[in-house]
């Protein structure tokens, strides 16, 4: 191979980089042979420069190939998973993994924790006494194997390049590229042992994609190299300029998944549930199309059997299956706060982004990745964008600890909700779909 | 101070960095607690975006203040040095600090080692016996003292910063960067103590910068910075098409320079010297103009006061003074092979850059920082770009050891040399002059 600097420069000169380079310097990089400093300076001429088609797709399959595959060749059907870039209140994998399952699709979900301003699923697990995400892999193919799905964090065995470089790219503002958040995304649900995807790509003031165009990109990108790798994936775009649901917190989260499950979850997150569900049916082989998908989630709500398949998955990942019928014993926070409207008018718009960020200081996320989360902590929406309020009505109630912070985080959330004098435009909760 | 993470962010997208933050993060750098690869991320966005003249100020200014700056107060007069941005065969230093020294003005002038294709003065320098570079600071301030003259490489006193900042640039491809080239340049004659500067910037095939525009906006950037900074600064765009001169390798080159100073050097290597000796005579304060610049330089050479003082500044500096005068004293290869013309006709162009790295396989460069320079070896160019030539003439003589790579040298060499049929056309030696 060339001297890593001339394939650098090349880089960054706008050339083309060989399938034999890309795999010398990720897997160098994941062996820890190619330093620090010639990879950060790389992936910044890959900010700016990009990757082609092959590239990209070189670079994903030499993430993958930085570790384990894991096998389902003991699982009968189409392993089917779902990823979100990542909202405000998306607790959509808890629902949707298991009523999928109860469909006959088996979802192998390895899923993160909380990133920036969004939550994650992991964390929201974790807020069910006893449940454990550190699921070894061998147990993760049995979990799957008994329940037809496992809700698991990523082992290290699997994609260690993409671990190494997600730490480096995120002290080195490297995050931002289309083609390494693709590699990144796909490598690890490639590698869990998915055979299809279904992607919520989030859109709005709450997401990392602020605008459809930014997210059709991204979807398109995933849609691509998805499919050279021989992975049909479907995207959705979806609508992140309001909290999803009515909760935001880990444990407020978990309860409001399994109203989902018990047939009365708020109607943002039923639809969202059904949307991405029926096509992962489809691709799964269970549902000829949306409809029949659609029918089949539904009963499955109606008759139980998605519940069923989450209490099954919270025993057997060594959590309290009491818990998902009575959910007072998740963990609560000591106090409940609520913002008033200070005018009447209609909600016209929630600063997202905000939001999240006083979540994590509720401490409902992570500053940095050695902190713990508070799984009580969080906060329920009585109102969204879009309702109509009096002045003095409860719009947020914040769930919180005893702390000098608290209150401080209740001012500036009043600021983030925005009333205006005439309803605001409906925005769909799905935007687009992209499938090629 | 904001993470780095976020500086590196906003200078990816355009933004421009405080003097605050320059400071700290060349500073941090300089002190190696600011890691490699944020570094390398941040040079590569500079690469990209650049630097505004206020960050180009900044970072100069940090270069300058993580080592010490050589004081001269003294020695009278203005201090003035010269700077080369390399090319092949340019001996000039050798002759022209003595010149200039000769003449009146002190020139404290601290140079480098051969970077890629190009000779360094210091490398040429210790081809003469005894020849000592490696001379303390103090030592330094003595010897400009005495002769008028110093040429001595840099010590690790000076602008520590850049060494680190250089070695990390070499290895991430980001060298090429007009504001980083600027910098390091600048830093290091400001800190060896030069009131002012005079710029050699090559352009051509065997420069680093190859179109007059690339040098152009590179000398313009040095003028400015300097001027920010309180240093009168004129840069000559000379050519760099073709050899400089009739030598390239160590000690032909300096066999050469002595040459020049004793009244018999090549038209080319004498006019560049007295064109650069002229404008630093003139911002040394000592000739009102250019022709009262070239009357006094030409008096210096005809009166044998420039050999005289490189005779000084040799023994000062430890080597042996009658090296000066008896050339035979300074190492030479033990085989000549000579390139022959394979047709009649006019030499239309030197593949220049060829020919450099031509000269580092022969061993008079090096491939890594740690190889050893031959001094004895090199090529001699009894013809030159614009020379009528016979089929069978002697084109070039290389000076080589026994090794079997010589021959491959002399064979590449040749196809370097392009005959055509027709002389072609001029090229001044000097391209322009920029002040401003």
């Amino acid at each position: 191979m060339l001297p890593v600097s001339q394939i650098i420069r090349r880089k960054r000169d706008g050339g083309e980089l060989t399938p034999a380079e890309v795999r010398e310097l990720v897997l160098g990089y994941a062996r820890a042979e190619l330093p620090d400093y010639q990879m950060s300076a790389l992936l910044m001429a890959i900010v700016f420069r990009g990757l082609t088609p092959g590239e990209t797709a070189a670079w994903l399959d030499a993430m993958i190939r930085s570790g384990i595959v894991v096998d389902f060749s003991h699982v009968p059907g189409v392993k089917v998973d779902k990823h979100s870039t990542g909202g405000i209140g998306d607790k959509v994998s808890l629902c949707l993994a298991p009523l999928v399952a109860a469909c006959g699709v088996p979802v192998p979900m390895m899923s993160g924790r909380g990133l920036g301003h969004t939550g994650g699923t992991l964390d929201k697990l974790e807020s069910i006494p006893g449940f454990r995400t550190d699921q070894p892999v061998e147990r993760f193919r049995k979990i799957v194997a008994r329940c037809g799905l496992a809700l698991v964090g990523q082992t290290s065995d699997l994609v260690p390049a993409d671990r190494r470089l997600y730490a480096l790219r995120d002290v080195t503002a490297t995050v931002e590229s289309v083609p390494l958040i693709t590699a990144s995304i796909l490598s690890k649900k490639i590698a869990e042992g998915a055979d299809a995807l279904v992607l919520d790509v989030k859109v709005g003031d709450g997401a990392f994609m602020k605008t459809p165009e930014d997210a059709r990109t991204l979807a398109r990108s995933l849609v691509r190299a998805a499919r050279a790798y021989g992975k049909p994936l479907v995207a959705l775009l979806t609508r992140m300029d309001r909290p999803l649901g009515r909760t935001a917190g880990n444990a407020l989260e978990a309860i409001e998944a399994i109203d989902v499950l018990q047939g009365r979850g708020p109607a943002d997150v039923v639809e969202l549930t059904l949307a991405l569900g029926a096509e992962m049916l489809v691709l799964g082989g269970r549902a000829a199309n949306q409809l029949e998908a659609r029918a089949r989630l539904r009963r499955a709500l109606d008759d139980g059997s998605g519940l069923e398949r989450f209490r099954a998955v919270v025993e057997a990942q060594g959590g309290d299956p009491r818990a998902v019928d009575d959910t007072t014993l998740l963990p609560r926070a000591p106090k409940i706060t609520a913002v008033h409207a200070t005018r009447s008018g209609w909600i016209d718009h929630i600063g997202c982004e905000t939001v999240g960020w006083l979540n994590v200081e509720l401490g409902a996320g992570r500053r940095t990745s050695a902190d713990a989360v508070d799984p009580g902590v969080g906060m329920v929406f009585i109102r969204n964008v879009g309702d109509r309020v009096e002045e003095g009505d409860t719009l947020v109630e914040v769930h919180h600890r005893d702390e000098p912070a608290a209150a401080d985080v209740v001012r500036r959330l009043a600021d983030a909700v925005a009333i205006g004098d005439a309803p605001p435009g409906d925005v769909p909760l799905v935007l687009e779909r992209i499938d090629e």
